[in-house]
């Protein structure tokens, strides 16, 4: 890297696809890059869910932010945790292994991106773990499996009632996230796991998908909100909608429905796919320039993404808001290259970039939105176009592979949906001893724990995604 | 599965080569079969360090054992650790999550494997870890490229000791793990890695691979030794024999040479591929019928696999002993094969198995050995025939190809291969958020964690590769 004290220096906090994009897009501009992230990968987050399943493996979605960006010569890539930024002093605060250290920027690009958000009931995390991250899916791939295997344990005890509650699963939040992964859950349970087990048959497992609201895929067209409701009862999901969870546990959930009636399903396994809440830098940023943040945290930003009073404070992705634009890859994407140009064009001279005057507004070109049901059936919204059915899986097959980080992985990702989708098989369903541990605080459906005299201290498992078990 | 009161069962402890090639054998033995085991998959052991250094996932070396033979009618799989066998009441005790329950059985296979030994130094094991489960290898991965990472950090400060310590890597133990190790610590720091940083370059990375016996690869021919030992250290990698390791901790390890004197390495990571200490079933097995264990803590079997006075039991692969046999995964699969026909041979009538008298007692067919040294670079030994280079390399792959389970595996790893050797990609090197937690341990090499003010109660991290961070 040929870093000349002269040259402008670009912060980018984040490794999603805001920070990655606009990390790429600056390639020929003539500054220095330094992206931070908490995690050494970019996150392919739309795919968590076949992570979860045991279709695809970590590295297939979440690639090393290094070895994408190691050609580009004018980026560092470095761990870290930023905690805050200064606007005034043009620093931010960054934490390794939690130790904090100070960086200099001349422009910002701030892409922290979202968690998982349980709606003030951050108890309910240890139970209904989020899909926000590859801990996430790897303690849900624990989870799902195991629930299997220990239904099989249950019932070849006899214990029907355990066998039962073993093998029901809820995913609360029905948007894309919630549908794709109760799709799955349908198909291991129907089909995968067909001949796997001796003493259950996987097909007796129950899904339900719970929305508070009244609709599956709320963002998506009435139509195919249908046809997706009624797609996936076909498939065997029971579908609850205007079903509000109060209360999550160990053996089970409770829901109040559309009358405020309380109702109760014993699930081992819960999988939380319901908000969104803004990296807390939002919050933090918010404050310095006198704005509010939404009931998701996020912050609004100028039309042109930047906070009042800082032209040099870029704040894309998940965790900003502008006209009511959703929260996918796509404006994330859109954002990060239109932060690129600004700042390239900003710079004058030397740069390379095209230098065009970009004095208007971010203006989000909708390419559409997509979501898979199962193998073979998804549906997408291009536009007024509305497609259902094998056309629009084959078209959510094309665009996933090609926004999928690199060759080599979309071709093992291929290969791995032609076993899954054609063939039968789960080739990553592997669990580690460190998952069986995440499983320890769902015995008490059995009262395994109480059997085994063993004391469960199960602290809040948090972002990380690491339960503590005492 | 049609279980009827009057077949024999036969039990299998473990799902290893031993374990899972006996239920196969038994494919059309008129047998209820019980495989237990305490992981859910079976694990292709000799492919760990490509998992630890980024090649493979974990799904492609470890098929869920129950997809295995999911339709093999007359086995039933079933998650649980055998704590004891009594053989006088044909009885096993497992243990499900922490509960016990009773087993019975007819015929006993006990294929329990071999854990790591650090030679009565479990203190060892936090900072060098082993390499026998899906969990070592993840761990490792996380030290390995996080390693790098807290490099690039510390370069970026100056601290230059700090940073050397990071990329100096130890493998204790100069079997085909530990060579295999070195090659791979190798290939990627001359070469994976070589543009992915900006601080550091990892072609400076030190390795070295160290064993207390005079030779690597103790068990091969001597010529085959010295060309492994020439085209290690031709990779960059420093060979220390009659080196015995003392001392390790957080920085680095202590060790003795020949004459005695001790000598100091400062190295973040350490891997330990010294010593394997069998199942401790092998020891309570031989305390009921008065035998005494190795100091690597095997068996002693008669020449038919069975114990004295218990004809039924088959007690095989890397927990027994007899005729120096060595611990390889083709003398597990060829006593597997053996133990069933003999069981086979003794159902009589309804058996449809090959019933020709098995009297001859178990004679091991010595197919080969061979290691990789790095890619396109092997060795191996068939009878009187040694192969070296590239000839040797494809024999290697053939081979480990043919024994990796399913095709599915065969076709991904074949292409993770491609990636890997034609390529520079390590297209496996996600790290999770627990694994990142592990190597708080080692952040001691740099007083990160009194920087951060923080107090590491590490435990003893034992067999289940779980470290407990208070």
């Amino acid at each position: 890297m040929n870093t000349t004290e002269n040259r402008p220096k670009v912060l980018i906090i984040g490794s999603g696809f805001g920070g990655l994009f606009a990390a790429r897009a600056l390639k020929r501009a003539d500054v220095d890059i330094q992206l931070i992230a908490r995690t050494t990968h970019h996150l392919f987050q739309p795919l968590l869910y076949q992570v979860a399943t045991g279709i695809l493996s970590p590295g297939e979605i979440a690639p090393a932010t290094r070895e994408v960006l190691a050609r580009q010569d004018n980026v560092q890539v470095e761990l870290g945790e930023v905690t805050a930024v200064d606007l005034d002093a043009r620093t931010v605060t960054a934490s390794t292994l939690g130790v904090p250290r100070t960086l200099h920027y001349d422009h910002l690009i701030v892409a922290a991106g979202a968690n998982q958000s349980w709606f003030g009931h951050d108890e309910f995390a240890d139970y209904a773990p989020g899909m926000k991250s590859i801990d996430d899916a790897l303690e849900l791939r624990g989870r799902i499996f195991g629930a299997f295997e220990l239904a099989e344990l249950a019932a070849a005890e006899g214990r029907t009632a355990d066998a039962r509650a073993h093998t029901t699963f809820v995913v609360v939040g029905a948007g894309p996230t919630g549908v794709e992964m109760a799709g799955q859950l349908a198909e291991l349970s129907h089909r995968t796991l067909r001949h796997d087990f001796r003493h259950i048959d996987p097909r007796d497992a129950k899904i339900y998908l719970m929305d508070a609201a009244d609709a599956v895929l709320g963002s998506f067209d009435e139509s195919l909100q249908r046809k997706t409701r009624t797609a996936m009862e076909k498939l065997g999901v029971d579908v609850l909608l205007e079903a509000k969870v109060v209360d999550v546990d160990a053996r089970g959930l409770d829901y109040e429905d559309a009358d405020g009636q309380r109702h109760r399903i014993d699930a081992l396994t819960k999988v939380w796919a319901a908000g969104v809440a803004a990296s807390p830098l939002a919050s933090q940023l918010a404050d310095q320039v006198g704005l509010e943040v939404d009931r998701s945290g996020r912050i609004p930003v100028r039309p042109d993404l930047t906070l009042p009073g800082h032209p040099d404070v870029y704040v894309i992705g998940d965790m900003m808001t502008l006209d009511g634009l959703p929260g996918v890859a796509q404006v994330a994407i859109q954002q990060a290259r239109y932060a690129a140009k600004k700042i390239g064009s900003s710079l004058g001279g030397r740069a390379s970039l095209d230098r065009r005057a970009v004095d208007e507004p971010f203006a989000y070109f909708d390419k559409g939105n997509m979501a898979t049901i199962s193998r073979f059936r998804a549906i997408a919204e291009i536009g007024r176009l509305k497609v259902t059915g094998f056309v629009a899986w084959l078209l959510w097959l094309g665009v996933h592979l090609v926004y999928i980080i690199g060759f080599k992985s979309r071709i093992t990702t291929l290969l791995h949906w032609v076993v899954s989708f054609l063939g039968r098989g789960r080739s990553e369903r592997t669990v580690t001893q460190q998952q069986v541990f995440g499983r320890l605080a769902m015995d008490q459906v059995d009262g395994l724990a109480e059997r085994a005299g063993r004391n469960l201290g199960w602290r809040q498992q948090g972002k990380e995604g690491r339960p503590d078990l005492d």
